[in-house]
């Protein structure tokens, strides 16, 4: 098989982090373990520096959502000229904790920021290059932000209002109904079942690709 | 009269500094002294980060044309909403080193950037929003280059090749043949007489604006 790009997708407290390992315990029972690991943004040393400026802004600046939409597309063309499409080259699989479904549900779903835009940025930065499969973990803004707040202090995107979060998860619900390469899977359920699904999810769709 | 952004641009050694100074005495000359001074990229916290990983970059990690792009567009729009106009609404006049101009000279003509990505940036970030004057400082690459060596070690940009600026130059001087807000000074004269011409440009401009 072909090494293949797979993104983890959702809200705060969806569940990605432990989706991850899940993933990664799926693959490897596949035999694949050559497996390079990306969050964005970030991922590069560049990308990591605007990570931070994204989250945590600077001096209580006020940053424009252009500013961060821009700041987050500078970061995916470094992280996908400079790791991922080497990493695919090379033959290595890649699993990405968030990836451009992000930026077209949150800044354009959650800030309603210009699709005209949107549409140039996305091509501008990745042309034709996609993920392979993108596993979409849907919760509630509400049981998201409880789980997030649970475990610490939110960042600058994590306090935006509950209204944003629920266009947000319009949006990812939306790009999800239209994009066969979009997996939606239920996260509101306990975490044994969402692992279960997930890799069944997984498991199906490797079996596809063989 | 009404507060106005005054722009100074020019390749690297074109003596933007110079001319800013005597930019400065001549508005007051007019009587006008609450002048505000912006750099681009730069002249917030975020944008001056942003400057610092433009022009040096990070880790040796190379930098792609499109994030050097949208990063200066990032920097530019929280310039923009966050100092200049709240200068210009409170009556401040502001003198600019470098704008808009810039992108579409070095990122446009230099790197050759795509037309339709260039117009979609620059109307989200700025709209119709636009400076009142430029001052375009017109020399040579081989002029503005040596005399930036003479200066001291060459940054990212400035350790472009001699085409590069070639066609940056080309850029600005067609975007000033079509925009009268737009003033070419040659400033491959002796420094006096470019002086000398920016003043007297300068004077007739603000003469026209009674």
């Amino acid at each position: 098989m072909n090494s293949k790009f797979i993104v983890i997708e959702g809200l705060e407290g969806a569940g990605k982090t432990t989706a991850r390992d899940a993933v990664v315990s799926e693959l490897r029972r596949h035999g694949i373990n050559d497996i390079v690991f990306t969050r964005e943004p970030g991922g590069t040393p560049l990308a990591e520096k605007l990570r931070e400026l994204i989250k945590q802004g600077i001096n209580d600046e006020p940053i424009t959502a252009q500013a961060e939409l821009l700041m987050l597309y500078a970061a995916r063309v470094q992280l996908v000229e400079n790791v991922i499409k080497p990493a695919l080259a090379r033959g290595a699989w890649v699993v990405g904790d968030r990836h451009d479904l992000s930026s077209q549900a949150y800044q354009g779903g959650g800030r309603e920021m210009d699709s005209g835009l949107m549409h140039s940025l996305k091509q501008a930065v990745l042309g034709d290059f996609s993920p392979d499969l993108t596993l979409y973990l849907d919760v509630t803004p509400e049981i998201g932000l409880q789980r997030a707040r649970a475990r610490g202090a939110l960042d600058r995107i994590e306090q935006e209002s509950l209204n944003f979060f629920i266009r947000t998860r319009e949006r990812y619900l939306e790009l999800a109904a239209a994009d066969s390469r979009i997996k939606t899977v239920d996260a509101t359920q306990p975490l044994d079942q969402v692992t279960a699904s997930l890799r069944q999810t997984l498991d199906q769709w490797l079996q596809e690709q063989r």
